[in-house]
């Protein structure tokens, strides 16, 4: 798959995933895998998936606005930076954020997710 | 330098060079760097400060409001997420952006910037 294909696809589960059922997004991450969510810092996927479970609202949407992508250096990585809207069930305003992944390759040729980094990005 | 320390420092260098002379940034860039501006791709240390110093104003302030940093893994490499506002000159308003580096070391002990993503983040 190109890096254009690899990193859209990606994003499209990711976010069709978080959006349905976030517990599922543990198959993404790795033991290695760090997230740092609104400033704090959570490594290892059992626990960056009981951050997002745990995250004080039921159900949401991302409309995602801009994907930008470059491979990250010789070992196969892929960078892939995201702008978006979050909307929160219940709420009126949607809420600007950014996130970035870092994706790595697996020996089975798919990819998991060694970074992740998420803001919101307030008015 | 301890990873907090370099990233700030990196982040501190950057956007008080780009602030006072943009042509002074191609130093923190090599030939295989890559920039992606607002969607734009540029490859190169030389294209992208040529990108940087055309762009379409003379001066400009980054007001930076968060940083997040992780190792990108065991190449020794740091992410950087930077988020913040832009003030042009002679604009009331400021801009909202994010941007994140990948920075990777140089076999002087020093580092250099091989990924460099930015947007602004529109209302």
């Amino acid at each position: 798959m190109d890096p254009e294909s690899l990193s859209k696809a990606f994003v499209e589960h990711y976010y069709s995933t978080f959006d349905t059922n976030r517990g599922n997004l543990g198959g993404l991450y790795q033991e290695t895998s760090m997230l740092s969510f609104e400033g704090e810092k959570i490594q290892g996927g059992t626990a960056i998936v009981s951050k997002l479970t745990s995250l004080p609202f039921q159900q949401c949407k991302h409309n995602i606005t801009t994907v930008d992508f470059q491979p990250s250096g010789p070992a196969g990585g892929m960078l892939v930076f995201v702008s978006g809207n979050l909307q929160l069930a219940g709420e009126q305003h949607t809420l600007k954020f950014s996130q970035m992944f870092h994706l790595m390759p697996t020996p089975q040729g798919s990819f998991y997710v060694q970074n992740d980094i998420f803001r919101l990005n307030y008015a």
